[in-house]
């Protein structure tokens, strides 16, 4: 056992560096940018008081993919949503990534979690698709609490938000789409 | 539904000002210290690799309970576990903390959140015990990987972790005690 545990607690160390992986939105009182474990957290919680405006999902699987879902940025770093981006050369950074840090698990364990990464990553499943909309709905809620966030920082207009980031939250999460668009569309409008 | 979404989104922005409540103790890298959202999402992590290690326990329930723990530390702050401290002040805190911002969730999900928050601070049940070894088991880790980290700022003998946190570890994850127990032993007496 002591090398199963050798290698869980190697991984564990490893997923300590998401603390330090940050993302392009700020936290709500606009202080500083929010990193990548703080924004897991937060999400996973998201999933736990939201489940209700999901249909037909499994609130604890979407809460476990969340808690992974960001780990490949260890090595491929995040990427800003309005950013300019290179679409092939970041799904290959993340599945080399992938491979690196689920492989210092155990291999069921190591098996079971990239699955669910994959999973999220394909994005259709009811718990996928929930998830990601969750993973799109938390940031506008970032930006509108710290007066623009990465909205500023990107020169965001309502029609690229919707695009980019309205029609993910609408295919998982509709409810929260009629909730949240409203008020982005003001407050970019406005 | 829009009331029951506003009370929802009400809590899970409060929730957002854990990223601001510090830690004792430092990130791996000993670069600065750690804020109590990551180290929410790092032990719910450290339960879903871990889960294995503790007896007669459901794993998502205890994913969901380590999501919450830290929560009333928006209020009353985070408790130093190597500090001078006047628990029963500290209690009357806490339970003041929780009442206001669980008491910010829709009814049904207020009591349900509370009462597993009730649960972990109880710990006597067998998911409240392993969550709450997995609290007092990511510590010495992260001071091992910084060189020491809050045991050096508050001077910890062996003999105090053991008192304070070693017996905690071992009474809902006694395999997790067995593996850092030696390591910090060698550490500390080194």
């Amino acid at each position: 056992m002591t090398d199963r545990l050798d290698a869980q607690m190697a991984f564990l160390m490893e997923a300590d560096r998401l603390k330090s992986i940050l993302r392009a939105t700020p936290i709500a009182d606009d202080s500083r940018r929010e990193n990548s474990a703080e924004h897991s957290w937060h999400l996973a919680l998201f999933a736990l008081v939201l489940g209700e405006h999901g249909a037909d999902v499994s609130i604890d699987r979407v809460i476990r993919m969340l808690l992974l879902h960001d780990l490949v940025e260890i090595d491929a770093g995040d990427v800003p949503i309005y950013g300019e981006k290179d679409e092939a050369a970041i799904a290959a950074r993340e599945q080399a990534a992938a491979k690196r840090i689920f492989g210092l698990l155990p291999a069921d364990q190591s098996a079971s979690f990239r699955a669910l990464w994959e999973e999220f990553e394909a994005n259709e499943t009811p718990d996928a698709q929930f998830a990601k909309s969750l993973d799109r709905f938390q940031p506008p809620n970032l930006n509108l609490a710290s007066g623009g966030g990465s909205w500023r920082d990107y020169d965001v207009s309502y029609e690229m938000f919707e695009a980019r980031v309205g029609q993910k939250i609408a295919r998982g999460a509709p409810g929260l789409w009629d909730w949240v668009g409203p008020k982005v569309r003001a407050y970019l409008k406005g």
